[in-house]
């Protein structure tokens, strides 16, 4: 019971950082395209952060259906994940509205960089607190190599966002997106053998 | 649970998108009727949206309930149809802003058919994964004319937007939603039937 | 189930609705005072709004309660009544930026008598559905009175706000609310005697 | 059920002014640091707003956990707590972005101040209508000494921010969120000894 109301809570903040990163694309006056043109980096960047914003749900139900029971740092925890979140709708729309300049963009790494941290530590929280390994935790751990990568990723965008071209570590973040789509067979098994 | 939590996600995302778009109902400062009149379109097309989003809520729900259920295909069908959703606060904004200029008419019966042709690949999703048929799957199956008939009108409502005139395709999108309202016999059936 | 969706999704729009609502006490830029005194008549009308707010989301739950199942009227039913109180933000906006302007008051009070139609109708919507009397529907019923006094003020105070004074009319409607904050002795009775 | 319903409102509340808060951060049109240097102070009491509003949720999660049944005086309190809660993002924002004015601490204080007392209501609320005692609720009732100390700093921060430095009574809220952030062991043993 405990566990359905931080899911809860959890959904409402992820429903509403979906929904409210839309608001950034704001409404025109009229239809002439030099007044749409300026929403096109934005609605690339709004796309983008939906895809990240929908992985870490994605990620974060399987997390949680590990979990059994939640304690204080397991909420804290979640809370720090959610707090990194929050932010993604202002990094996102300042990549949009500067047309993906190198600083935002590099902003954009350091901040899924610290959601990837959090979320690592949010799932070291519940690894601790469960000694039992399932099938799940192990197809979980496994798919820690998926995390590694992204994690490996986002740190090096930053200095690539910087010194080589923006549009370099967007491909990146855009490549990290793709390979969390791409399902994870083990989880899949896992899920269906219980 | 899998598949509760996926409801609660898509309620929060379904609750913020009818919510917000009231956000677009900009308060006037006065109550002289020159203040008041652009908002008239405003509010009609406010309405239209309202009464879109309702029934995609409505049918998701039903949709929903035939999933016994929920693995990465669905969930990500599920995250496209809420993508195509998350655009309807812009589009329908702009077409209230530009008092119903053709363009943006013709933009938002793109983004029904987006989110109709969402929603489609969603029911085979779900239909995939389950085998069995239910008499409820059955009557969704027979409501697919529904569907069709909606995918039809959101298809021509483009060219009649742009070529003939926008408040025709404006009614189509009310022929529609009205359509929608009138409840299936079929699927109250097979819902009192279970 | 079915009903507990709809319950999600309803309290998702109320929460949205209330919290939304603060979003036009406009932070100023300076603590002056000729800056902060526009925002008293719109932070009075919040504190009026979040009440009524409130009160329907309790009446809600009561209402809620008494249904069993759940079926097309009942969800449209419901789908009208959140449509009007959508509108509650824009309505309390205008009445507190225009300083309790006697249209604006007389908007809040047709606004009002509509929610209060809307949720006569989804009440009856919900008894058609059940036939069996419960104490808790006899319970509701009874407080049916506190319905129509409030139906009642409702539509006096449209003329009272326009052609007597707006005031009148706002201290209506915090009679009404005031009524509301009374616990009924009836309904308490018959939600412990379950 | 009763009480689930209460909580998924609570919940969306929550939710909604934790994730509205960062709309205050308005997001710059460059990457000049004179643009990005009015956000610094804004950033930074969201972080503490964010705090405030996750110390809430947890509390109201464990208080919450205690009530077996909700009555019309608990909603009531609840629904006072969440009034004063959904101030938190305007003086959040009026503190953020006039650079810790004194005014605007000393405000955001009695608001804090507020947020307690209410909580208070909402705990005596509950206790009122549960007699039996449990481990939980003694944990609690020792955990209110954290409460007290709360109120305390929360009263003398007013006349320390107007009279003394507003950073000091800052640093009061800061040291508030951060004892809360320490896990009761009191708590976390008779949640584990259920």
């Amino acid at each position: 019971m405990n566990k359905s109301r931080l899911e809860t809570f959890s959904d409402g903040v992820f429903a509403i950082i979906i929904t409210i990163m839309v608001l950034e694309l704001k409404i025109p006056e009229s239809t002439e395209f030099t007044v749409i043109k300026p929403l096109i980096p934005v609605f690339i960047s709004y796309v983008l952060s939906f895809l990240f914003v929908g992985i870490y749900w994605n990620n974060h139900h399987h997390l949680m259906h590990t979990a059994k029971k939640v304690n204080a740092s397991i909420m804290w925890a979640n809370m720090h994940l959610l707090f990194w979140l929050s932010l993604v709708p202002f990094c996102n729309g300042w990549m949009g509205r500067t047309n993906f300049d190198k600083v935002t963009v590099a902003t954009y790494g350091v901040l899924l960089l610290f959601c990837g941290i959090a979320y690592t530590l949010l799932s070291k929280a519940i690894t601790k607190t469960h000694s039992e390994k399932t099938n799940l935790t192990m197809a979980l751990e496994k798919g820690n190599i998926k995390g590694r990568i992204s994690l490996f990723f986002y740190g090096i965008s930053v200095p690539v966002a910087l010194y080589v071209h923006p549009l370099v570590a967007a491909a990146f973040y855009a490549i990290v997106a793709i390979m969390w789509l791409i399902p994870s067979k083990a989880i899949e098994k896992a899920l269906d053998g219980e």
